[in-house]
């Protein structure tokens, strides 16, 4: 069943975050972004860098001058994208080729149509014209020196309609000096049986000379898995990007694809120990783009070790390659005990033991109690993490004497049509001083997050440092409507660590509130530490 | 290269949205939240809904009881499931096994370990009586008058290690009367080239008295082409959760399977019509346990058939499929431009006349300029029907004469140890009487609702028959956290008529106010017509 290889072959990883990954709904990167994203890719070994398309995007343009200047890659080779001549032009003045050589970078790839619908309709040229733009393209950029990769556009559609044709943009390509063929998967409508047909055939008709490279899209929720496909059928080269970044459903998720290949087909991607870079690199590059990560995501996600059942527990610690499919370490992730109202005793000692706290029976007991009671209240302590710290160092006897709240109140009102608006009083104690503070906010724990923050600034300067990042509400058990009962969760970081608390009341302000103080008793506590 | 059968053969569909897809992190679902998502999964067509563990779990035994009583399932069967009896244990007193009887569903399923480390460690017991309680239990819930399924656990790495223990497992289900061997890749590790050698594998074995199915985790990204792999090697029973929801990296994708299985490989999965419910359902599952949908999700995703502004968008209209790899309408989905974004005329025209609106030319300009900016903003009426309906009377010159808000104020407060209290003022004229009420609440939404029905209710009695029956909250930008813009839906009825209202702002209050303004004025409207 394994196919295991006894040599390591190599299977090039040629990363397109920064041009195709770009494509995706919401994401805008600065030129800083990217070059900070180039250093992470760099850092992580992938082969090849395709940076963006000089020209049709001016970004692009200051990125590689920038890029080629300033970047230290000694992994990776950078690669300027483009595309063909224009129909019935010359290479010598076309305009995208020459931004391509001006990229300065010492691979190209350029994309090339291989569906003949897309050379008569959309190029609205003869296919002959099609192939011609090809090899000319390819034999300029070749003649100028630079390595030429060709990315085949809609290349499984086109073979399945015209075979020939598709063939021959291939062989124009090798002929002229190409030294891939990469075959795409544009409309990402195909199979793993049939990228792997495809793939077989491309290669039995080429010969080997060529590298084939495969690209693809997740429309059918099968990118990784045509990837996979294309290198058990001969490709030696995989495109995508970093977290399934792209347009509509995403490319090709490398985070997936590069363990897979590694840990489990025998192939080597990345270079020795890089591997475990991974999931920081993953996360670090989710940082940047301000686009979280998913915590289902393979490998690299949040969740991707995480066990619930709190039964496992004892038994995972003893034999974890009958419950992990992998070591999340050779990927740089960590096996993690989700903490929930089924949680034993050895699931809650694990996790204090994982904080550094220590607890005897009679306060893994309380917990335990703690955790019940609250859960059935509407707690939910696995998503909340500090919540679930601070209540398992209550059970050893600490409280918090960081500040101590008299009162709060929060007023919305409106007017006639004036806008909303709202204010916040708190009076809190630090220490012996008390310390009363109104603020107004676009919302009550907005506005109740300043007044407290205003409070507790003078002696802890250190919140300064701590945001706010995400905040959720869940109303829990719809059916008596506003008689329900809230669930807030509140995510905060100080730079450097992030947290997440949890507030449960039947009054949302309530809620909310509880959220933010056990935040803020967080930040402040790990700063003091 | 293409797969399509002549003939359409079936491919079981097993929905475990409700069992598995609840070991997802962060999600808790309420009895009632179950309820609502099997109707769903019944109006989909789904085979089989698997609707939780009776006894394990004590919110899943009240979740049978109302859900045998209560729901009216036409297309789906309704699965209870458990374990086999315990090692040395008699079925005649095995509790699991009583709480699978107990749960009155006429097929259930239980989980049989059939990887032979699971059995000598986990379970602590011989191999022989490990395949004894699969026999026995097998045997005692088909004499009940059960139709019985049969998760073979860890199969893929069980088959590996010893395949003939796994086969025996297996072989002992089918002797005691299994209707169905559902192979599960429990660690989720397995690639399709392996999945689909080790079903073939088994069914040469087994022979085709027996239904082979198929239960995959994604935690290599490839649990739909593992599923799919399956099913090439003849397997026709697959396993899954709706939106792709589950423990870790989550349990196959249904709502990406089902459209390839169907669309793609010419199999029957659904009724024949009911593929293009599958956006609706995807969405309406996301929304009841207040999950957000990934927009990259194939196929139901928002982002799945969107085209940045950069395609030509009549190239697309004049040969969609040379763009798109399926007609995005086949599942229920529709093919989105990205800045130019378009609501479409006669989609407003028609939804006026189901409305009994009568909307003129500047009228439905006015509509789809309103919707544009509306949803910028937030706002989002796909959810929210009653709010849709007074925006399209409002651009026929309608406006609400019910009643007319002066001012309104909500303040929340707590002193020391004392409860939080909130009360709501609001002054209201209804015609030319001034209405002013105080009222407390439980929250802020909870207070200004019963004020502002303290103030309409002498002149609409009616009211009285409005309740609210779900308060949803999103928050829509978790970048800025408590500075972000709300999303608050207020579902309503009046006994005869359901509706749902939306409210978007900055404050969570204004948001709250404006969706039960809305809701309030739908009621009176309705009423009064």
């Amino acid at each position: 069943m394994s196919t295991n290889l006894n040599t390591k072959e190599l299977v090039e990883v040629f990363d397109t975050t920064l041009r195709d990954g770009m494509q995706v709904e919401g994401v805008s990167a600065t030129v800083e972004d990217k070059l900070r994203i180039a250093e992470q890719l760099n850092h992580l070994g992938v082969h090849f860098i395709e940076g963006g398309w000089p020209g049709a995007n001016p970004k692009d343009v200051e990125f590689f001058e920038r890029a080629v200047k300033e970047l230290r890659l000694d992994a990776s080779t950078l690669v300027a994208f483009g595309s063909t001549r224009r129909p019935k032009g010359k290479v010598d003045d076309d305009a995208t080729l020459k931004n391509l050589i001006d990229a300065n970078t010492s691979a190209v790839c350029i994309v090339a149509k291989s569906w003949d619908y897309h050379v008569t309709e959309a190029l609205q040229t003869s296919l002959d014209e099609g192939v011609a733009m090809v090899a000319d393209s390819v034999g300029f950029l070749a003649g100028h020196g630079r390595r030429v990769l060709v990315d085949a556009e809609h290349f499984f559609d086109g073979y399945k309609r015209n075979p020939e044709f598709a063939l021959r943009v291939l062989e124009a390509a090798v002929m002229k000096g190409a030294s891939h063929l990469v075959l795409c998967d544009t409309n990402g409508g195909s199979l793993p049986h049939e990228v792997g047909a495809t793939v077989e055939a491309v290669i039995k008709h080429l010969g080997s000379d060529v590298t084939i490279g495969i690209h693809c899209h997740d429309d059918t929720g099968c990118a990784v898995a045509n990837s996979m496909a294309a290198v058990l059928a001969g490709a030696r080269h995989v495109q995508g990007t970093l977290n399934g970044l792209g347009e509509r459903t995403g490319n090709t998720n490398l985070t997936t694809v590069i363990p897979n290949l590694q840990l489990k087909m025998g192939f080597e991607c990345l270079p020795e120990g890089h591997l475990e870079r991974i999931t920081a690199v993953s996360h670090h590059v989710a940082e940047v783009l301000n686009r979280p990560l998913n915590p289902q995501a393979p490998y690299v996600g949040a969740s991707a070790f995480a066990h619930k059942a709190g039964l496992h527990v004892s038994a995972i610690a003893r034999a974890k390659d009958a419950y992990e499919h992998v070591d999340p370490e050779t990927v740089g992730n960590g096996t993690r005990f989700v903490v929930s109202e089924m949680a034993g005793k050895a699931t809650i000692k694990m996790k204090a033991d994982e904080l550094g706290i220590d607890l005897d029976g009679p306060a893994i007991n309380g917990v335990i109690d703690d955790l019940k009671r609250l859960e059935n209240e509407g707690y939910h302590f696995e998503a909340a993490d500090a919540s679930l710290e601070l209540l398992m160092r209550r059970a050893t006897g600490w409280e918090q004497d960081f500040f101590r709240v008299e009162s709060m109140r929060v007023i919305t009102d409106e007017t006639g049509d004036a806008p909303f608006t709202t204010e916040a009083t708190v009076k809190v104690w630090t220490g012996n001083k008390r310390e009363v503070h109104t603020a107004e906010g676009n919302g009550p724990v907005n506005a109740i997050d300043k007044a407290l923050r205003a409070s507790l600034q003078e002696k802890f300067p250190h919140l300064e440092k701590v945001h706010l990042t995400d905040f959720k509400v869940r109303i829990l058990d719809g059916a008596t409507a506003t008689g329900a009962v809230t669930r807030v969760l509140i995510d905060a970081t100080d730079g450097s660590r992030t947290w997440t608390t949890i507030g449960v009341s039947g009054n949302i302000i309530e809620a909310s509130w509880r959220a933010l103080e056990e935040s803020l008793i967080f930040g402040l506590l790990h700063a003091s530490q």
